[in-house]
């Protein structure tokens, strides 16, 4: 069956590529700034940004026992996402005008390493439900470690939309592939309407429902 | 020869089966009550409640190289964990009145999940020191990722008795079988007197001694 | 090629056995007076302090995924730092008088773990990137999960010279092979190296620039 967006789905690999670079770039650089409001040293400021950019993608590969890890493999991102951290402590004062920017970069990060880890998850033909899970811990947890590592309660749990939109981007995408898409035209699909789920819950600050519970059982 | 208790060895993996089914679900249950307690979102209170009710085995499995984790194979326990959680969340004001019953599933959970713990270590033919940590990893870790995750000092290592009553839960469990108990006629002696120590434990608030430690190295 | 340093490389196998065993001894009794600073029980302390000595080699050898884990094949290790922590929280008095003592031991510990870190890296024939970092995990991690669990934002990042050390005595670990010695015989190049390196940064209270950072994005 011929897919119905073959130009898009003939450049899914290469665009997942470009985007897990940009994404990791992006994740240090957020890192590297969560990094200096502790007041972290250089070293400190670079540990952070290499666990944050890739402590998704390995955290999943642990648990899902899917070695070697992709930094063990590729050990330039570490260096690439070090340095990125290294630039942004040096030329932060430029950063602090471009929050927009980084908001735009985490998204498009949050998107393509979930539909990253979703492949990663199908290609060990797991169940479904597996598939979705290795999608959000990839575009996810290397916030939270972050945010454990800085001693703070995890932003994902508190603010906009975050893993939900991990949620949705794996959704769509396996839901095109069960619609007739191939796996590479339903890429496109996912990332565009995870991005935008993403980018219009920052815009209009749309949050999940909380869950306030107090009681005196302590 | 003839194990002493066969009728009650003959259920034990059956009497296990159902323990950690109902732990896993009182271990939910409470992980989301402890995310309400931080206003978190309602994703942030099912992940919260998947980390803690399977997080220990899967620290556990992790560590011992013991592929795949439960819930890959057994996707279905990430729904009833993450459902137990959003109904929980839904009923909270009649949870508020469920303390005792909590605190039993939980006792029953951590019994369970221990013995459960120093099984696959056995299977894996490790060293006994390996299966007593094994099961307490198994039946503690998921609180302490609970409250690391919260942003807490964990209560494992600050309150009445509970990593010690894995380690005398496992070492009952193991004690029983060098006595000439099959593992399956140990499996309900050792959960017995373990569940019996930590509601003794809860009742008259018995607590390990603590080391309060002051010095002015900084 | 005749080695440079015969003498000493053939003692370098059972000098960083050694030296391994004095760290993790050394590491479980600072730990255990993080957890009494905490006023954990001592259960707690046990635990907090095998976490310590033993959890920078444990994440490494799981992110290698390099099984089975040194614990799992030495339990023993487990009864000396667990041992360790206990005697430490019964002369705690005794111990507030030995602070030179306990940051030479660390010390010893970090360049130890450091080289250990990057041998196994190095026998599973990984990239140098991966051996360095290997090593830096080995040397380092412990002490971020200990500081994570008492839910203090982690010293290494904040502090004197620590995790540089550990890139410093790799990189002269690896740096002394590449200009022909032998792996042996680098070992106490690196160790006493890195040793310096860490007691002249304790001294004179070296740190790394630190990366303040302030803005409104909130």
């Amino acid at each position: 069956m011929l897919p119905p967006f073959p130009m898009l789905s003939d450049i899914s690999p290469a665009l997942l590529h470009t985007l897990y670079l940009v994404a990791i770039v992006a994740e240090a650089m957020t890192a590297a700034l969560s990094a200096g409001r502790r007041d972290m040293d250089w070293m400190g400021v670079c540990i952070i940004a290499c666990v944050t950019a890739l402590g998704g993608g390995s955290l999943r590969d642990v648990l899902l026992g899917h070695y070697p890890l992709t930094w063990v493999i590729h050990p330039e991102y570490l260096w690439m996402t070090g340095g990125a951290a290294i630039l942004t402590a040096l030329i932060a004062p430029v950063m602090r005008r471009l929050r927009s920017v980084f908001l735009l970069a985490d998204a498009l990060g949050l998107v393509a390493f979930t539909v990253i880890g979703c492949q990663v998850a199908q290609l060990m033909q797991l169940p479904i439900t597996v598939v979705l899970i290795s999608g959000m811990i990839t575009g996810c947890a290397g916030g939270v470690l972050r945010d454990v590592l800085c001693n703070e309660v995890p932003l994902l749990f508190r603010k906009e939309l975050y893993a939900s939109v991990s949620v949705v981007t794996g959704a769509l995408y396996l839901g095109g592939q069960s619609l007739g898409l191939s796996a590479n035209a339903a890429v496109p699909v996912a990332l565009a309407a995870g991005l935008a789920l993403r980018l219009l819950a920052l815009r209009f600050n749309w949050q999940m429902p909380k869950f306030v519970y107090r009681d005196d059982w302590d």
